[in-house]
């Protein structure tokens, strides 16, 4: 059967662990591409306009979408409101997310104050720091827990991200904490590369790679966002 | 001539302004690949072998690349010294890059705290803020500057970088204020979508995207970091 440019589904099935990293990063894009356009009253979408909208093939788009299984509908394009809720499954955005947060500094205290969490449906529910003098005290509504509490608060709460936000020298060791907890997902804040010996998921926040993203905009005379095109 | 996989070193010549978007964007993760592999020893290299490194074809490689004007050495691969000094010369990052933080709150604080920066030849170089109880107070060793001292100091110290660290309610006013004083790129912070009118360079650091990507990993069984990928 040809496919004349429509959008495949994935089919509710259980992918196989066998994602292609590239395709991994790709489904977000497609999951804000979708959601940017349901906002804007679309209700259906081919391949190819999915595909020019990221600046990628259709067959590409067609080939990413296929690792979840498939079936086309040729000649009338996708729901997009379908295509959104399988996608949010497959990505975990259609639950809820329990976070600890290491280090009750100022990145800890803003990552606090920061309201879009919780609608994004990520819950901070404890801080934790290693400094007795810190311990104890209230971090915007929350008491400072001891690190030494952390393996139980993670069972309990069952916790899937630890956010570290400490100084680079503490950042492996908070990590190894995080690890030996159970932790599955590691928010990394500190200016240093964690080994986690491939037993979790890592992402970094690098405040000094963004600002060289923009200095390469300005070197280049792009203006405006370069991720909203 | 057929290029037989190997780079095509961009001429030193201006590009015309004519670079696409998505080529904009490849040019930092050449960067970074090339650099991690002349820390690594290696000093010549392939279209091939860094657009395996990166999840391109070659052809996109060298089609990347020679929007920069061409020439290639079939045969022998490419330096990757020279490679690196002219990305960096075309991305800006052989230069200081002066900035200046507005806000006073948690996250400049952390900002100023992180000392990645200067290596990296970015310089925060002043702090504003526009509460009268702040104005004049010491935030990790600069004096907070009120707002109307901005468009002198943008000026004096040629600031081509503003960094957006204020609640989403006051942030579209501070990066008018930014584009009024002359300071041709923004690092946003506040999770707000910046209008610019295509005036200014933007680049937005949105905590919950970073979240929904380890969120996102964990849900696909993907562990370590996809970016060291």
């Amino acid at each position: 059967m040809t496919n004349r440019g429509w959008v495949t589904l994935p089919r509710p099935m259980p992918h196989h662990g066998k994602i292609p990293r590239p395709t991994a990063k790709r489904l977000s894009l497609y999951l804000r591409e979708l959601e940017s356009r349901i906002g804007q009253g679309e209700t259906t979408i081919s391949s190819k306009q999915l595909g020019q909208a990221l600046g990628l093939t259709d067959a590409q788009v067609r080939k990413d979408l296929a690792f979840f299984g498939q079936f086309g509908h040729p000649g009338i394009g996708y729901p997009i409101g379908e295509l959104i809720a399988r996608l949010r499954s497959i990505l975990g955005t259609d639950r809820e997310w329990h976070a600890v947060v290491v280090g009750a500094g100022n990145i800890g205290r803003a990552l606090l104050a920061y309201g879009r969490f919780q609608r994004k449906g990520f819950r901070i529910v404890a801080v934790f720091d290693d400094n007795p003098r810190v311990i104890g005290s209230d971090l915007a509504g929350h008491t400072v827990l001891a690190m030494s509490a952390l393996p139980a608060l993670v069972r309990q709460q069952d916790v899937k991200i630890g956010i570290v936000a400490v100084p680079a020298e503490a950042a492996q060791a908070v990590a190894d904490q995080l690890i030996a907890a159970g932790v599955p997902g590691i928010l990394n804040f500190a200016p240093k590369r964690l080994d986690v010996k491939n037993a979790v998921s890592v992402v970094s926040v690098d405040f000094s790679v963004a600002l060289e993203q923009l200095a390469f905009q300005v070197s280049l005379g792009f203006t405006g966002s370069l991720d909203e095109e």
